[in-house]
């Protein structure tokens, strides 16, 4: 195998985030679904837009949030995903590679404007998501460079991915690359009601071996198996992928492969402001302690650190150096 | 005098801050004053930008965060300021609207982009601004609507207006209309380096009670006054302005009229993360307690409370309820 040039390669929805604190008043009164990702058009952008409270601005999109945090870790990091050239795209290029991620994925020129989440985040910390995906509509297979996808030691996909029309057959094409090239294959299933969109699809993709590696909170786990019990659950998991990660907030995380299952707790927080990318960020840590070969049990603790990094203010990317927050935590890096 | 629209109208430069967490050495390496706002031009700003790290952005601008204040303490507040009609300038006008406050100011068509401020914020919390004006440059006399300004108890007008070719007209003019519907005209001296560049234009506002009342920070009088002596300084504002205030960072601040001269302490914080908007916060406060008759010493109490909200967040508008921080904090509101 070639050497590696990146640790991990992301794929997904470039998306700006616009955050704002509200009630869950807010929620009820716009039927918003709480702690969930609704795609809306561009007049329910403008509807919600308008009812909200002045916003906090920071680049988002779930994988490329992951991205920025492996390279936050001091990891190479790569990441595909489509903005336009418009002056959103432009503050969202200048921001993932201001973190130390190579981004090169050309920006549509003409078409919807740079997409961008409507994030409402109550006094719980709980964030609901509206997502006016925009140019990320326009990501297609053409937009994946084989020797880029090749050069990377894990490339990870989030499920975000089956809702535009082509950039499924990114994600394929992708993996595909990934692994000609004997390299590993990430997915994140995004959201509850995501997989409730696609459930079987991403169930092919794990029962093919399509994917290596699955990331999912309890909700999502809950509704891939339609199964209320985590026990039933996480068993179906453990026979549908070689290695499944599931995150349980405050409980921590379980990692279930071949080897058995560990539980590792979450890291201690002085504060909940937001959980907007705590996901996101665990799913960084637990990469790089893979690519690192750290061991499962201090992946997940890398993980763990990342997130409790993340929801200790507003916004999907870290303030602070993850890599400094690792040392000081006795983490390997 | 008719009944008063607004409690305070401000104008001021319209200015999107584009926030980051930086170390010394990024202000050395690019030659900035630690503390002070430098205006820059279009290719220092792209400069300064390539270099920067990732950023978090927001609504900004001097006299536009006191006036988002003052509605954030529930006072009825107006703003001037050019935005243009971009996609920053959209997100600008959104916000500032959000938050309650009357905005009509037209957006320029064409010419520069919606100026912006790239605020580099260190460990310690001092922020150091690189401004670029942009289409703050294109505010006229023409966007002072007299109706507006004669309707409000209070103008507020920031020293920075001396910077874009025209602003200072509009400045003037705005003060002639409300003297002449009996209003009160504030000021804030801006910045240490604005008072350098304007110190004799702002004495002269002072002495010729262009300006009823005047707002400073330490480092702002000293300059104005050209002496390290804070007695001595303070000595001259008393006899240049009917009413001056003075603030001093943990110090709290020294409100300075006919009546003598009241101390004020500062609001506890837990942590100082960033100073950005802490003078504008405080006189949000401040303007609010003289618009509600709440005295010289509940006037800074409401100041330094706002104050210390937005110093403990990135970012320079408030996150939490003013209102509901000054009935918690036992203050008229």
């Amino acid at each position: 195998m070639a050497e590696a040039k990146y640790d991990v390669l992301g794929i997904g929805n470039a998306i700006f985030d616009v955050l704002v604190k509200t009630d869950e008043k807010f929620l009820s009164d716009h039927g918003m679904t709480k702690g969930g990702m609704s795609l809306i058009d561009e007049a329910r952008a403008a509807s919600i837009y308008r009812d909200m409270g002045p916003a906090t601005e920071m680049s988002g999109g779930s994988a490329a949030n992951t991205i920025v945090g492996i390279a936050g870790f001091g990891a190479r990091a790569a990441y595909v995903g489509k903005v336009k050239d418009d002056q959103i795209g432009r503050l969202y290029t200048h921001d993932i590679r201001a973190a130390g991620v190579a981004f090169d994925t050309s920006p549509a020129s003409d078409g919807p404007a740079t997409g961008c989440s409507y994030i409402l985040v109550t006094d719980d910390g709980e964030r609901t998501m509206n997502t006016y995906l925009g140019a990320a509509q326009e990501l297609t297979a053409d937009d994946i460079d084989a020797d880029e996808v090749a050069g990377a030691k894990i490339v990870y996909l989030e499920g975000y991915l089956w809702d535009p029309k082509s950039a499924k057959e990114a994600f394929v094409k992708a993996a595909t690359i990934a692994h000609g090239a004997g390299r590993q294959v990430a997915l994140t299933l995004s959201d509850a009601f995501c997989v409730d969109r696609y459930r079987d699809e991403f169930l092919e993709l794990m029962r093919k071996g399509t994917v290596d590696l699955v990331f999912a909170n309890e909700a999502e786990l809950h509704a891939l198996y339609q199964t209320s019990d985590f026990d039933t659950a996480l068993r179906q998991l453990r026979k549908d992928t070689k290695l499944g990660v599931v995150t349980r907030s405050e409980k921590g995380c379980i990692v279930a492969s071949d080897d058995g299952v560990v539980a590792v707790p979450a890291s201690a927080i002085d504060r909940l402001v937001d959980t907007t990318g705590a996901g996101d960020l665990f799913a960084a840590g637990f990469l790089v302690g893979l690519v690192r070969n750290a061991g499962y049990e201090n992946a997940g603790r890398l993980g763990a650190l990342a997130a409790s990094e993340v929801i200790q203010h507003i916004g999907a990317r870290p303030l602070a150096s993850l890599k400094e927050l690792a040392k000081k935590n006795g983490l390997p890096v």
